[in-house]
């Protein structure tokens, strides 16, 4: 199943998307939140009226997580770029819920910067409360899907504003596109084999596969686990891989560019940039 | 105006108190979170029913927030006990909401926790939006009240299994005791010359002021504002002063141990550990 949010900013409506047909689940269910995951979505769209989201606002395909769990330096060619090694355990830093913005929203080049970068991760979104994870495989039960979100930065309030911490770069406004679909475990062969790539103004930038990961996706959620406990509906990004701006192969972004990041069966992002 | 919540986690009842008398706030205002606060909370306590409190639990004095955003490194001596240099602009981290407990819950000590540490800290609930401020007093303009926290922290976690990033050593379950009020800016003379402190066992740990910070209220929201958006509920801590653990003062917090915080006017909590 994939489910994605029509609409205005706080006016959305939930959708599933099956078989190429878009369904309208407004009404009991709610909304694609922590609550609709836990009791594990919908079996199937029988009884759901067909909608026509033609001309309609894309949404980001969750609502507002209780928390955006990030792993940073988790693929090897990423860290050399950076200038950094491969890390001995997943790092951790967070991002304010309120930066998530849809696929196809405007992304805001925050004042005074002059190193907005991008960044395509596999995000993942818990299904269910994840604390202290006996095993890899609970940590895979856990899961309720797959989406594509854009990681922007903020290089230079990154790295030189705030000690080293990670976060000031990375929580400025609409520096988190989500979308388009949210896509359940079942559509997804492989996640450690999903081709991932990220574009400005249609040249390709990031190109790269999940399968490079320096820790699998259930390595971070039971590995995670002994150190938080995660909620349903929690966004949990995985990290990028090379061929961002701040390897200085890339000019970074400029208000007006268009920013893409796609992955293999989950549906890309097309951004426009604004300046803030 | 001072705020809380009474009851047991997810039925809590808003409550106000004023002139030594609780008030049950349970209906129309709905829960003391961004909504209320935007709207300015209550101007008076006329009308609402007198309500004892005794007995019952007492539960953090917010809904759970957004984000809960953190400044590290805020107090001179602090920097010098952990080994750092006071920073030249404010440090920012995250912890997840889902940390947050009641003045008197136990909190938990992580599994395969040696380093388990205490940080009395002012925290800021903000009651609007704030992006691109542009003054320091538009800064002040955006606070709802004060809370006082304990921001937890396993040093282990924080400093050496995450590449330097804090957060993994600060959003533990339990990990963000506040309360037992949110106190509004109106009951408060001057919020940069609060007393504060935390306690083991009864016995004092820090001891020191917030008339010492590096960066005051004002200026960190006012600063912050221009790498994030805040949203009204938001709860911002603003770090902590030197007296910690990690000093090599004292020993770490172990199971059994009842761990304290408070702060001129805020009040205190009182939380016995456990083990996780």
């Amino acid at each position: 199943m994939k489910y994605l949010r029509i609409g205005q900013p706080g006016l959305e409506t939930p959708v599933a998307l099956a078989d190429g047909k878009y369904y309208d689940l407004s009404g009991p269910i709610g909304d694609i939140d922590g609550e609709f995951l836990e009791r594990g979505g919908i079996a199937t769209t029988a009884g759901f009226p067909e909608i026509d989201i033609a001309g309609q606002r894309i949404a980001p395909p969750i609502a507002k997580p209780a928390a955006i769990v990030c792993i940073g330096m988790n693929y090897a060619a990423h860290c050399a770029e950076s200038g950094a090694e491969p890390p001995a355990e997943p790092v951790v830093f967070y991002k304010h819920p309120n930066t998530i913005v849809g696929p196809q929203d405007e992304v805001q080049i925050p004042r005074k910067s002059t190193r907005t970068d991008w960044e395509v991760e596999l995000g993942v979104v818990l299904g269910k409360r994840a604390s202290y994870l006996e095993s890899e495989e609970a940590a895979l039960d856990c899961i309720a899907g797959f989406v594509v979100a854009n990681d922007l930065s903020e290089r230079e309030f990154q790295i030189e504003r705030s000690g080293g911490q990670f976060s000031k770069g990375k929580a400025c406004p609409t520096f988190t596109p989500l979308g388009p679909y949210l896509v359940t475990p079942d559509e997804i062969d492989d996640v450690q084999a999903l081709r991932m790539w990220s574009k400005v103004n249609g040249e390709i930038r990031q190109d790269s596969n999940s399968k490079d990961m320096i820790f699998s996706v259930a390595r971070i959620i039971h590995h995670m686990s002994q150190f938080m406990a995660f909620d349903a509906g929690d966004l949990l990004l995985t990290g990028t891989p090379e061929g961002v701006a701040l390897s200085g192969r890339f000019p970074y972004l400029k208000a007006g560019d268009v920013v893409s990041v796609g992955i293999e069966g989950l549906g890309h992002t097309e951004n426009p940039t604004v300046q803030a």
